[in-house]
């Protein structure tokens, strides 16, 4: 069973601050910084070029890949790290469309991250073989697979609302009709168990910066389900995803299993604070931490609609519709938060009137929620957000 | 003047190493540490999400991208940062590829370092336009330069030898044809004075983690000429790529100018450890810096000739037609290096039989090649590489 109260004194989280958002990037473990700083003096410093063998640099992205592949549900083995999430959708589809080539529907959802869709748009257009990407409302996803379907491209919990798709139900039915699927899991890796196995995923991607915690621009990875993966031919043919990188042959053979995934140099120093996170994670039992993130956000709903009645849950209401986030609506969303944030209670903002609010148990507890309860009512009573400075939109929220 | 008293001086070199392999991987900046502590710290730690205003860190990209654009040659504002070079080159190609939309011959040679052209090979297969990479010797590169052209894709230092392109020649020869021209810099870029502007070059990518000396596994950099980069339609069309990120729109817009060859993320830490590094590049003349260096491979190359009869020049012997590495062969190249990294002169292997020495002024000076002759010779003389232990190849050279 773990305990929450020893995985929070694990982070550093600024003075008086209640973080909660985690969702968009988690907060800084203690033992990062240390572990980085071992990276950079004894590894880079003493061993210089040699810390690709002596320090395991190399054979980092499958080593911490197989620590992420116990909170998915992943076969070892099977999931590598690089690049970035955007990178790691964009191999995940070029190998999915081409396990289905005689279709050209990719089906995904109005609730999908942006960037998935960029992706998928370049890759379309790039290929030039008239696939077409359908995008749908969420609650549609299911009546729009047919047997036109070639790829199923999904985030699994929406960046917004943390709604939930069935994973299990819609890959199921993907299936069923003849198509493969892709699932983002940038808000449920390290939100709640996930289990791709179970779930018979065909490809799966996330990122390593949000619940996760490894840290801005922390490298994102991939899981391709075992019965694939001899037959894909990475679009992104990288050298280190060959099957003898330093033979220097000059015609790509891909590597075996998952490696072939691999583009270029992995990044030594965000794999070392993203080990630092890991070890985190190592310890935690992922049944226990979804019943620790159902209660926090249960008990956030449930205060919040007590004293705050302007605020309309924006999130499903059932927990097993939602990953570890809530969001509320109101039309005065943006400086509510802005007033929040100056109280040090960190949410963010999403267009057009969604508050979100992310829950995570590994440092985030009852003490917090009911704090952060308190200076939202208190926001919203005595309308502190009606204040020019902070309807003021920044840059990055 | 430069003082490369006072560059070496802020570097760390483990105790009693003559680093010659900088050219791989650059040693470790000694402000690196203390750089990387406060992203980590000061910035993630007390930051949080608002590190990516408050801290700077969605500025880097482009901000670091001038400090290396100045290396270069690019005009302020052309030069971005991230991902890997793999990545930089498969984004250069395919927006070269589009600008020659009438022509299928993409040509390279066999000099290239692998990597680009795997990318190229994934890209063309990706496209399925019938593109053909047509791979030659570096010699007759100038030849097989014609009216069916598309794009001339070379590296401007061979990987092995150090042997130069005439960058400006070439680009010139390729246009007149109709063509356009992608650089690859990761051998020049901190090697010697690059003018991407003066050669006209219409697109260039490099890695940060050679001659620029920012750590494993540091962000690659793209240079798009700004006659081309409002045509560029991004393959990979990520949100951070997007003219309005934080819009969250479901249609991918090209952002402004060279920003618009971002993709994801940017990796905050390792921007951190550049930033470092490129805090010595920033007082380095690098009309100076060429002058130093072809002093260190004259001199190289004058005393091995003068003690290692064995061992044959493989390099230019023109200091003028090649970077700043000198590689020499011979068949027992292998062995021959690992006895000289056993005595501390850190070199490498490039098979089947290159020996490969790199020379960089900033961390590099005279007594350090005598020292290193020294070794080598040493080794040579007493037939020291004769023995079973150095034999046996690792993993990674």
């Amino acid at each position: 069973m773990t305990d929450f109260a020893v995985t929070k004194a694990m982070f550093h989280l600024p003075k008086g601050m209640i973080y909660l958002d985690g969702n968009s990037l988690g907060p800084l473990p203690k033992a990062a910084a240390a572990r980085v700083e071992q990276a950079i003096t004894a590894e880079w410093g003493e061993k210089v070029i040699t810390g690709w063998n002596r320090a395991g640099w190399m054979a980092q992205p499958t080593e911490l890949g197989d620590r992420i592949g116990r909170l998915i549900g992943a076969e070892p083995g099977h999931v590598v790290l690089g690049d970035t999430l955007s990178i790691k959708v964009y191999q995940a589809l070029a190998a999915a469309i081409d396990l289905v080539p005689d279709r050209r529907v990719i089906l995904t959802d109005s609730g999908n991250f942006p960037s998935d869709i960029y992706m998928a748009e370049g890759l379309i257009k790039s290929l030039g073989r008239g696939h077409e990407l359908r995008v749908v409302a969420p609650k549609d996803v299911a009546n729009h697979i047919n047997d036109d379907l070639a790829v199923l491209m999904l985030t699994q919990a929406d960046y917004r609302t943390g709604r939930l798709h069935d994973m299990k139900a819609l890959t199921a039915k993907a299936q069923a009709a003849g198509a493969v699927t892709c699932w983002d899991l940038a808000h449920t890796a390290g939100a709640m168990a996930v289990d791709v196995q179970g779930c018979n995923a065909d490809f799966a991607v996330g990122c390593t910066y949000k619940y996760l915690n490894a840290g801005p621009g922390a490298p994102a990875f991939i899981y391709v389900a075992p019965r694939h993966i001899d037959r894909c031919q990475p679009a992104l043919s990288g050298w280190l995803g060959h099957e003898a990188p330093f033979a220097f042959d000059l015609d790509y053979r891909p590597g075996t299993g998952i490696e072939r995934m691999r583009v270029g140099t992995p990044p030594v120093l965000q794999m070392a604070a993203l080990d630092a996170a890991l070890a985190i994670w190592d310890q935690v039992d992922m049944v226990a931490l979804r019943a620790a993130s159902i209660a926090l956000t249960e008990h956030f709903i449930a205060e919040i609609e007590a004293r705050c009645p302007m605020l309309t849950l924006a999130s499903p209401r059932d927990p097993h519709q939602r990953g570890s986030q809530v969001s509320f609506a109101f039309a005065e969303g943006y400086p509510v938060m802005q007033a929040c944030i100056a109280r040090n209670v960190i949410g963010d903002f999403r267009a057009p009137d969604l508050m979100r609010f992310g829950f995570c148990p590994l440092f985030i507890d009852m003490a917090d929620v009911d704090a952060a309860v308190t200076v939202i009512a208190d926001v919203m009573d005595r309308k502190l957000w009606d204040n020019p400075r902070y309807k003021k939109v920044a840059r990055v929220t």
